[in-house]
């Protein structure tokens, strides 16, 4: 090549760098597509995970409504041959911080495209989608004892003496009283030597199983990036996944628990229905809320119970599933659920009666919901996003009468449950799908409504559910449900972590 | 190149990667030296910022005690050409979370070795260096007001009801009382509508300029990589400019906000002795100690003052300097101070005097330090880093006598000062030098001694000074002082402002 077309060439480098600065920085998405290169093996990483392919990049762009403000305080260009040159930039973020940005371009032939991205911007204080609150400890230890150590992220939903309870909700959080006590579970994890790192967001009123809160954003899934979270205890299922805290503390009313264990790759447990004191616990549904952990380890699943836990008063049975229930997970959730499955008895399950039951849970539920929050939400609705909104607009419409006769569902298909399964451990999806993608959310009600099916079994039952990770064919986070006998927790931890290995 | 060699060199980088991340977690630092390119354009970036040179990049390693655990969930290879490969890895971190890590490689006819890395790991809930407590917010506003959506950095010297005060050392904060009410300065901007972001880090009992915390570590310095923060005023100084609160509420004894400004390039103010109440502070050394604040533009310096500074009583007058002064300064500093006196008249100033000057401010504040926290260090200096241990032990020998000859001083230097400056504005550098590594901290009590010998000045004189931020010819933050008139701080900030433009 002569020295002038090499000349001109790295000229172009120059223009297509600051092309591409000036369209990030106006959001200009027809030039950020044309100046990433249009291979399936184009490459874009930040703190929220790796891209790969023109189209993934292209979708995240669409959809984040433009990066934060910056600008280029310096540039290294490291040149590699005549058509791919590697620029590192420093920045420095409107907003205060510095990041670093790191690119490696290729010249086609006809014009300079980016075939991999590295960005870092400048962490946040904290991660306002994860928390509310945190610290180094927020609270220490009150005793010393086997969780000494250990970190925990409480739900904001339970009471922490000196602090108000969020709820997921900045009008709930702003009338929201400062709390003189803590929750039960709470004094219980600090007394046996775990801290407290700080207070972890929940789906609004914890009234959904998606994690999306519209106040504080999602919290990331590292294991499946850009994905949701699940929720409602998605604050601490984040929180544990990224490794600031060891334990979360949640519930799972209709599986709010199970599903962020299930789509990021954790352990967790709604135990038996009362097992664990919901005292200082803000209620959504009293029939079915349980006070529930989630731990990146079973080890440490087992640690909480020994503090959380009463002793065991059942023993779980033989292992049984009911491969009709498979139908109603994604063939993926399937293919890495069923595996797990060798050798347990495959129990007929009336299938066709879920819906009745499903339709039972929600109507009690709602009802229970409203009960709870109705008086608080009179005239506050405008302050929830739309899906809890209208999920809360539903309760408001359930009649007593309605709920009578829906409790009486609940009560004999608790009994048919616990008949049917007779003290073994039922297996079973813990979430109908892998987590949905966090880009586009339309569908979730759907997703809802699959997993409930499968959740709302445990949940009528009043059982205990330990919920272990699996990994489907796309190495994306799964979860297994083992649906115990009423009183068998701690056993039936032991149990999973055994099927585990 | 034959397709044999082709193939071996591939599979050359495939070993020199894996290598690589066994020398990284294995902290091989000759290994990791050799992997990396010997060359002064070699390439290391993270959230620390970016190290340019092999050098600096072996320097740092050698310093950091290792890498923290982690594996590789996945690789990209883009090659480039035969002797050039990008290798973007996904990694999982042992403690939860993900990361990236982004190589160029390059074969130099030899072997294969890097020559730009971008590393990721995945942010903590909180960067305990920075913070002891963060939240969204900490504390909302009691009241709306010119402060509405800024956001406060608080030393933990200050009183936050609900809080315990930390003073930047853990022996102190676990037998500290949680405070029943704000301090006076924290109830002012709240009630002017700012908010609490947290309670962020402070050298040990605030007897230090370094910002080295022991305990928690040293705050970034995202202008200055790797360079210390400054202190004692270090954690909210480094939160203001990694953009994680807008407002650093602080003190300054002996340059404790002069100091971290000058070294991060931010704005500060040490007001007139005892010109915004105290009321809720830990104290230091009564007789100097003051509560001042830093920003990221002169706007909101000026915007805190108006609600926490009394009306001004005196009027800046014309600018001076003291050229004997800008001997005490490293020649970058001076070289970026010197051209901002343009016009100011240069005062005879006795230099050589300043050594016993600062010899009485340190026995007067070596006292009063000792009469603050004596009794409570009896049987607890253990508990105390090296460096404010020492001092401490040397206040704990200063004898009634000794203080009150050094008080003397103190009072005679201080009219001389005033008289000297007749009511004008003293221009000098705001500390001795550039920010010093954070890599290598020996010297630093020279360091010390050497900005010390300027910020005595208004110490010992109870006068405001406005730190201006300038930036050296290597592009490092320092900073300019204007030292006013007491009781002209209002004016003074606005004096900076406008020298600054």
């Amino acid at each position: 090549m002569s020295e002038v077309a090499r000349v001109s060439l790295r000229s172009g480098l120059t223009a297509a760098f600051w092309e591409y600065e000036r369209a990030l920085m106006a959001n200009d998405l027809e030039a950020l597509d044309r100046l990433f290169a249009a291979y399936a093996t184009t490459l874009r990483g930040d703190a929220g995970g790796l891209l790969v392919g023109h189209d993934a990049i292209s979708a995240f762009r669409g959809s984040r409504g433009g990066a934060p403000a910056r600008r280029i305080v310096a540039t290294h260009v490291q040149e590699i041959d005549d058509r791919h040159a590697l620029v590192v930039a420093v920045t420095e973020l409107a907003t205060g911080g510095r990041g670093q940005q790191t690119q490696l371009w290729r010249h086609d032939g006809t014009a300079w495209a980016v075939t991999a991205a590295h960005v870092a911007g400048s962490a946040p204080a904290l991660d306002r989608r994860v928390w509310r609150v945190v610290g180094d400890p927020l609270v220490p230890p009150t005793g010393t004892g086997p969780l000494g150590g250990e970190t925990v992220a409480v739900k904001d939903l339970f009471a922490v003496a000196g602090q108000r309870i969020g709820a997921g909700n900045p009008t709930w959080l702003e009338s929201a009283p400062v709390e003189n006590e803590n929750a039960a579970a709470v004094d219980a994890l600090l007394g046996a030597g775990a801290s407290l790192r700080g207070l972890a967001r929940t789906d609004e009123l914890a009234y959904s199983l998606a994690g999306t809160n519209p106040h504080y954003g999602t919290p990331p899934n590292p294991r499946a990036p850009h994905r949701i979270s699940g929720g409602s205890t998605s604050g601490p299922a984040s929180a544990v996944s990224l490794g600031h805290a060891t334990i979360g503390l949640g519930t799972d009313t209709g599986g709010s628990i199970r599903v962020p264990a299930a789509y990021q790759g954790l352990w967790g447990i709604r135990p038996t229905h009362g097992a664990v004191s919901a005292a200082g616990l803000l209620p959504l549904a009293p029939s079915f809320d349980t006070v529930g952990w989630l731990t990146r380890g079973p080890d440490l699943l087992a640690g909480v119970g020994a503090v959380l836990l009463p002793e065991d008063t059942a023993v779980p049975g033989d292992l049984v599933t009911a491969s009709g229930l498979w139908e109603l997970a994604t063939p993926d959730v399937r293919d890495a659920v069923e595996p797990r499955t060798a050798g347990a008895v495959d129990l007929d399950w009336p299938v066709s009666d879920l819906p009745t039951w499903l339709e039972a849970f929600r109507v009690v539920q709602a009802g229970e919901a409203w009960a709870s929050h109705g008086a608080w939400l009179e005239g506050r609705l405008d302050g929830l996003g739309p899906d809890i909104r209208s999920r809360f607009e539903v309760a408001a419409t359930v009649t007593p009468s309605a709920l009578a006769a829906a409790r009486a569902v609940v009560d004999e298909v608790r009994d048919q449950i616990r008949d049917r399964l007779a003290g073994r451990v039922l297996l079973l999806p813990s979430a109908s799908s892998v987590a949905p993608s966090a880009l586009a959310t339309a569908g979730l009600d759907e997703v809802r409504r699959a997993t409930m099916l499968l959740t709302c079994i445990a949940g009528i039952g009043g059982l205990p559910v330990v919920s272990v990770p699996v990994e489907t064919g796309d190495r994306l986070p799964a979860g297994l449900s083992l649906v115990g006998p009423a009183g068998s927790d701690r056993a039936l931890i032991d149990l999973a972590h055994a099927l585990a290995d």
